[in-house]
């Protein structure tokens, strides 16, 4: 069994989070690999140097000089800290970008209808399984941050939540696979308001009720689009929890069908 | 026989040198690792974000703040860029920091008599070899920057001559090793206006003879005295040469004695 995991800006930005995370995810046992978004530090170091960060539906317009910030961010430092926040917690953590080892080429986003710029789109086909599957024989614990590359060259700005999916996907052939979304609520929850309303389980069926219902909220629909379609294409279970409880049982789950 | 060579600041700020040597690396056959310095691109991104770039001795003065710009800066943007440059050139580069897979584990400096802060020192003993051979049987060419780790969860910026040398010297026990250091020159030089007057091959007799003649420029002396200890120190040859001159035979050439 594989173990993918997804932490964001929640996580990432908040050090006392971080560091709880990494003690969990460094006790989790077997074969895992962590996949980091990058929080607001991009945002920061964009304006620190002048830049004005654009987003269009929640994804960075990713320019040249855009380009460099989140290379220098993600794959920089907030992979390294986390690297090293592993390594000494006793986990064999080894920071990669899809570039690394060619593990996960990505394909340029077409500009048309909305030109991103330098930002990619991942085949769960292409992920170099091989070279993931052999790190793991070493004893180590792949940790990626969401830049990609397109295979001639030029480094992609891909999206940490797809990165995941894509490797979940791919490595699902060889393994069982658990991918869990760590984010900032407890699971999917009923009323948004009350944490002890998480629906523990979603299916293809109940994820079409809750939405003709209006339950699950705008931000949940791409989410657990996304985790059912993971979970029809191979991977055995997807959760959606907060980081706190990557150990426990808690949020909701969606099974492969 | 593996391959180390080390790049600095000359190829990696200038583009077009910087394609030239990544077309070269690519082609060199068998095993091989790059190592890269800096260049002036850390303190460029220091400066604008309202830093002063500290140098002792020329060792960058590395507090906190300075050690997260030298991460993104070596570890993100300079390394990954030559990662997917040699990707793009069919060279199966994977890009490293002494943290990932703990690869290259460092020491911090005493504080005395000079606080350089997060600057480390590497034992060659401590190299993690294994990690490294089992890279190059799945047919991969590590690519480092010079950001170590002290294992107890802190990144430390040491210097790439000496992550090279280490390397060079950690994997002597089990292959022929060829160092090549880049610079700026054709090789040592008799006459420093004089591009024909490189000294071919350096002994620690020679070394001393040239040293005692006032031959050898203030620069020069540390890095052939690191090359002399590489040399005794198991590494089979050290060369210096200009980075155009990688797949050559230039250069002044430093023999195991």
């Amino acid at each position: 069994m594989i173990n993918i995991v997804k932490i964001g800006g929640n996580v990432v930005d908040d050090p006392a989070a971080l560091s709880g995370f990494l003690d969990d995810f460094a006790r989790l046992k077997g074969d895992k690999i962590l996949v980091h978004g990058g929080g607001k530090e991009a945002s920061r170091l964009s304006r620190a140097m002048g830049m004005t960060p654009q987003m269009i539906d929640g994804r960075r317009v990713t320019d040249a000089a855009t380009l460099d910030v989140v290379t220098m961010v993600y794959a920089g430092l907030i992979n390294k800290r986390i690297v090293a926040g592993l390594q000494a917690r006793g986990c064999n953590a080894i920071g990669l970008t899809g570039a690394d080892g060619n593990a996960v080429p990505a394909v340029r986003r077409s500009p048309k209808p909305v030109d991103y710029g330098f930002v990619g789109d991942i085949n769960p086909n292409d992920i170099n399984s091989s070279l993931i599957l052999r790190l793991f024989d070493s004893g180590m614990s792949p940790v990626f941050c969401a830049i990609c590359h397109d295979s001639c060259g030029s480094l992609l700005n891909c999206n940490a939540d797809s990165v995941a999916a894509a490797l979940a996907r791919g490595l699902s052939i060889y393994e069982e696979i658990r991918l869990t979304y760590c984010f900032e609520r407890p699971g999917v929850m009923l009323d948004i308001n009350d944490e002890s309303s998480v629906i523990p389980l979603v299916t293809a069926e109940s994820f079409a009720r809750l939405r003709e219902e209006g339950v699950v909220a705008e931000g949940m629909i791409p989410k657990l689009q996304n985790a059912l379609q993971s979970a029809s294409a191979g991977v055995d279970e997807v959760r959606i929890c907060a980081a706190s409880a990557l150990l426990g049982d808690g949020g909701t789950i969606i099974r492969r069908q």
